[in-house]
Order: C-alpha cells, then sequence, then structure tokens
C-alpha cells in the first residue's frame, strides 16, 4: 500500500532547466548590450563551458566568463548580466507543467507529500516559496542541509521516517536516474523516473533502476492508483482464499 | 567657472535609505509569515541593530539574526526573508525626487557628469543600470573598484584628471558631510551638501566644509547657475576696468 510521495524538486517540480536557460540568455544579451566587446555566441557558449565545469551553483559565474574571455574585470558588464539573470529567475519562475494539480489530488486523496532534494537550501526554500508549493509538502528534505546528498540512503532513510512510512510503501520521483532513482531503489521504495529536462538521456545505465518511467508529470497518478488497486485487489483474493 | 558635478550615488541619486527600510520591514514580515516564532518587533529591532554593528553590505543579515535570536538555522525562514527583502529592491528602487530632471539639465547646460561613489562595485552599477540612468555620466568611479574609499583626495584626484576639469572647475554633491563634502573640499572642489536621507543629523563636525547646503536636489541647479553667473560678472568687471 503506498502512502507517501517523495519529489525530486528540480526539473521535476520545478521547471529548472528551462528557466536557467533562458536566464542565461538574456543576461549575456544584457551583458552584450551595454558594452561587453565580444559577440553573443561567442560569450554565450563560453558561459555554458563554464557553467559546465564550474557547476551552476558557483557563484561567480560571470566575472570567470570575463576572465576566459581576457576582458578587464568591468563591475558595469557584470551588473548587466546579474541584473537580467535575477530579472528573469523572478519573472519566469515555473512549476512544471501540471505539477500542482498532481500536487492536490495526491493531497486530496489522503497521501503525504514530501521533497527530497540537493542544492542550496536557501536557493530551494527560494523555489519552493516564490512558486507558493509549500503547503503541499509534509516535509521538505534538503541533502545540502542534512549534510549528505543523493543518491546516499540516509537522506531517503531520514524522510521515510520523519514521513512514518516504510520504504516499501513510498514512490520516489524524479529526473535524475543516478541520484533519485538509483538511490530511492536502494533503500527498497518504488521508483518512477521522470523522463524531463537535460536529463533525459543521460545515466542511462541506472535505468534498471526505475520501476515505471513517465513523459508527463500527471501520469504518475494513474500510476500510483494503479499500484494501490493491485494491492488491494491481491489481499481481495487472499481473503477470499481463506 | 564650473564644468563638471560629481555626485555620490546612494541617498544623492538613489533613493537608498527609504528603500532598505522598506525591504528589510518586508524581509522581516515575510519570515515571520513564514513561521518565525518571535513577533515583528523583536525580529525588526535585532536586524536593525545587527545591520548597525555588521554594515549593510554584510551578506548573511538573515543567518546572523536567527543566531542572534536563539533560533535554528531554517533555511525557509531565510529563503522568506531573502525572496521578500530582493522582491522590494528590485520593485521599489527609484531615484532621488528630481534627481533625473536635475541631471537633464546638466547635461542640456554642457556641464560633464559623473557619479563619485563608495561601495561594492557590482551592487553600485546595479543600481544604475536598473534606473537606467548610465546614459547621464560621463565616467563612473567607484572606490572599492579603485581600492580607495572617499574622503581620500585620491578618488576625487582621478575623478577631475579622468574628466579633465580642475578641481575648482567641479562641484561634489552628496549626502554625507565627511566622505563627500570633507573629501571633495580638500582638494579643492566646491561642495554642495544635500542634507538628505539618514545622515542628514550627523557628523556635523564637518559642516564647515560645506560651501552651500541644500534640502530638494533641484536647488543645486541654482546654485551652479549662480556660481556661473557671478564668475561671468567678475570676469566682465574686470574686461571693462582694462
Amino acid at each position: 500500500m503506498i502512502k507517501a510521495v517523495l519529489f525530486d524538486l528540480d526539473d521535476t517540480l520545478v521547471d529548472t532547466t528551462k528557466l536557467a536557460e533562458l536566464a542565461r540568455r538574456n543576461a549575456v544579451e544584457n551583458m552584450v548590450r551595454h558594452g561587453l566587446p565580444v559577440d553573443f555566441d561567442t560569450a554565450y557558449n563560453e558561459l555554458l563551458e563554464l557553467i559546465n565545469e564550474y557547476g551552476s551553483n558557483f557563484g561567480r559565474h560571470f566575472d570567470y566568463l570575463l576572465r576566459r574571455l581576457d576582458l578587464p574585470q568591468n563591475p558595469k558588464w557584470i551588473a548587466a548580466g546579474v541584473i537580467a539573470y535575477h530579472n528573469t529567475k523572478f519573472a519566469y519562475l515555473r512549476s512544471v507543467k501540471n505539477a500542482r494539480r498532481v500536487l492536490l489530488e495526491l493531497k486530496r486523496e489522503g497521501y503525504k507529500v514530501a521533497v527530497v532534494t540537493d542544492g542550496d537550501p536557501i536557493k530551494q526554500w527560494e523555489k519552493i516559496l516564490r512558486l507558493e508549493l509549500d503547503e503541499y509538502f509534509d516535509d521538505v528534505f534538503i541533502s545540502d542541509y542534512l549534510g549528505v546528498k543523493k543518491p546516499h540512503p540516509k537522506i531517503f532513510l531520514k524522510a521515510l521516517r520523519k514521513l512514518d512510512v516504510k520504504p516499501e510503501e513510498a514512490v520516489m520521483v524524479g529526473d535524475r536516474l543516478y541520484s533519485d532513482i538509483y538511490g530511492a531503489k536502494n533503500v527498497g521504495m518504488t521508483t518512477v523516473w521522470f523522463r524531463y529536462g537535460k536529463y533525459r538521456d543521460r545515466e542511462m545505465e541506472y535505468v534498471e533502476y526505475a520501476d515505471f518511467t513517465i513523459e508527463r508529470l500527471e501520469d504518475l497518478l494513474k500510476i500510483i492508483r494503479g499500484l494501490n488497486n493491485e494491492e488491494k485487489a491481491r489481499s481481495d483474493t487472499e481473503v477470499h482464499a481463506d
């Protein structure tokens, strides 16, 4: 019997990849508009490489970009990048299509719902609060805050314990085959791979750990209802067999 | 003959004190709204004390606030503070009343106009670009970037040299009697103290360095026109005396 549904945040409930791409494009465009002496494509590609190497939570993308382009550390260009990046992030932050409907249905049907995510705790909470998603969640588990990252079993086990459910009573939904799916399967949860965002074709070596694969978040509802009906049917049969 | 007008930024062209107060109030209000277990006044007063001690450019106001209130480092509360603070800053950033009209008149009358400010270079440029004030300025001098703070003579002398004017051909306008007025007077500039914002009654020991005091920014125009007319009259008299 499934009693709880755990969600990853980025590219599962929040449309992160799309937003980040738009924010970066707007940032570079605004830097060029304010006098950055290189063309858009050169600067944008250099920025993508930089993010690839330093990670997306690195706090100094724009001044490193200037260094890589052999340009002086002009604070005007950096400010132009920062402004456009933040404006885009704040104006275009969106939940994934139908995410709110799925959360609402799950709550209505009595499931416990939680978030299990990696990343900077304040930034993750910023997304949740800006989208006003917090009311749906029984709890939010952010790995950086707990000192352990997915797929480490500890974060999943902690979430299950706090939600007071057994691993076999819980479903993990996420876009990352390694951290979300392999991680949750290892502690005995049912796993639903949401094939979405930039990881839709990556980490395929872990695909065997996914019990289900969905391309639209709303398909999760059918899966969970199906699992519980199946179990109900099985237990009904067992009763009849007495 | 006055040829250039140099402006401080915060509380001279940008309405900083008012904005910061509103942003801080909204931040604390949003923290309380999201479960911070103390009342608004307690939290707000603690925040003001903290800013007083650590300075307004300190980057970790909200987590230090929780420490001071003996509360756990809940990233949700910090995020609530950060969101409301940024939203306010971006939505309510304003130039000082009539600042744009004064800048426009000065440019129309052929004066060179520049900014000489302390503070984080990227944050200062953010304000200038968000308000689209950059088009008015022949140059922007930010002390943190140049490694020297007002009232050090170097920053004023550098600005004058770059603008190609002599100290006696330049006016400095600012809200701080120490850094702006005392600093500019020391290198031989004409000084206009804009008595505005939280420094309107402070640093009075330097008031003797102010050639003029104004309570409304637009009064600057009369002063500058007056100075140049006076000089014109004097040189006319000299001609007649020949």
